[in-house]
């Protein structure tokens, strides 16, 4: 595995002629992304991952300070799992001017965009540079953040990126919790209690599948994460996917998805339910 | 020449392995986009012309409705030229979805961009989308647009799109009025007029060559200006190319830009003055 943080060393490595997977992560690597590493490598010759902590797309509040990392750690793990070619650039090889961003106009508004303004439009901006910098065949990214998921859909829909997004299922604990690179912020007894999570958004998908109305399923499923001890709901959604817009029973997908507070680490989670 | 306007049929027809050029247009073609492509076709074995009258860079009382339009005398010139294909989308090809935009950041505020607000937003998100679909070697554009050539450069460097852009000098009539599709509002009288602009940013070019001072520079170049009948001055500026900050002794390239209302029609010209 080739590790290069500038431009130039990037572009001279990247391979001419293979299909190149592309795997974009924060690093502080999980289960979570070994996962996207073994899609890429059985669906291309060459598979690039990026380890970036990306400051735009975190609010000034936020936990761009103590965002866990751990480089040592990360390349043993991408080197393990695969990785031809490690990207891993500053900050300022990323935003050598800084002096346009790409800024999103729908789907922005609900989910974790509601709560974290801009959020979305550092992370389109990192993809598009990310994007024109690796040119990959195909880029794969964690269902768990779905609503990432379908705006980078909406992006290279809209701005006519030739990549191919791949979507790839939420890696799990045994007990049903996400992996998350923020989940060593939570205490035994926490990932206990965050593990009920899941469970409350599996009921939440088998009601829509027996007929229960969207609002009537909304209101179990915060009840039941009201119950959970020591946390906070930060939001309750059943959305249309991938237009994040309304759900209705016309909706061919409807994205279940939470977000919860606990003492030192805010978990998301999500299910979708596919009609029919 | 083959004219193309769906993406499946661009896609389709551009070459793979061979060099191309394009030069993106809003039509009504004259003797400057001719000299863009002429320029393209000796650099390159393949060119793209689009003609895409662009409505997110139109203000809400600019002249979208009625900027000139003739595709078959455009379609004309553009196979006399040597265009190999010409791209010709509507609007709802170009923003599929709308759920994007580029917003700039840094040096839309001055110049063009201090009177039309969301203007360079407008045009660096078609060209993102342009790039992504022609994935030309080489992109040409005039320095009529010069504050257009110096934030398209820079969002290329912050994005790290891979593609040339060659600026090229402004085409201009015999009296010296830069050519431009707005130019048919202007009646003759008006034409001459217009004529003066060009001979007093020669004039201040001079002054700033003999070692005046930036200030006075402006002053007198406002007075001249000021004296062009049935005109307004929209502005006059002298900034540091291609930043678009303050103009100082240390700059190497200064614009001087300007702009100046007519009846019916806003004309803007400029010359770049280069440190011996």
């Amino acid at each position: 595995m080739k590790i290069v943080s500038t431009v130039e060393e990037l572009r001279h490595t990247l391979p001419t002629n293979q299909t190149v997977g592309f795997v974009p992560t924060m690093g502080y690597l999980h289960e979570g992304h070994m996962s996207l590493v073994e899609n890429a490598r059985r669906e291309n010759d060459f598979v690039v991952m990026s380890i970036f902590v990306n400051p735009t797309q975190f609010g000034p509040n936020e936990d761009l300070d103590r965002y866990p990392r751990d480089f040592e750690r990360d390349e043993k793990l991408a080197r393990e799992a695969g990785v031809d070619l490690l990207f891993y650039p500053t900050t300022e090889t990323m935003y050598p001017l800084d002096m346009a961003r790409v800024t999103v106009r729908q789907g922005a508004d609900v989910l974790c965009g509601a709560s974290r303004p801009g959020h979305f439009d550092g992370v389109l901006t990192i993809v598009s540079k990310l994007f024109n910098l690796v040119q990959p065949t195909r880029a794969y990214f964690g269902l768990k953040d779905a609503q990432q998921v379908a705006l980078i859909e909406g992006y290279v829909r809209d701005y006519f990126v030739p990549v191919d997004i791949r979507r790839c299922p939420i890696i799990r604990e045994e007990t049903g919790l996400a992996k998350s690179s923020r989940n060593v912020y939570l205490s035994d007894v926490e990932k206990e209690e965050a593990s009920q999570i899941f469970k409350a958004l599996t009921v939440a998908r088998e009601a829509l599948e027996s007929g229960h109305k969207i609002e009537e399923v909304k209101r179990q499923l915060t009840e039941r994460l009201d119950g959970i001890p020591n946390s906070q709901i930060d939001y309750v959604e059943l959305v249309d996917y991938p237009t994040l817009g309304v759900a209705s029973s016309d909706s061919n997908e409807i994205l279940i998805a939470v977000a919860v507070q606990f003492e030192r680490a805010r978990l998301i989670d999500n299910v979708i339910w596919k009609k029919g």
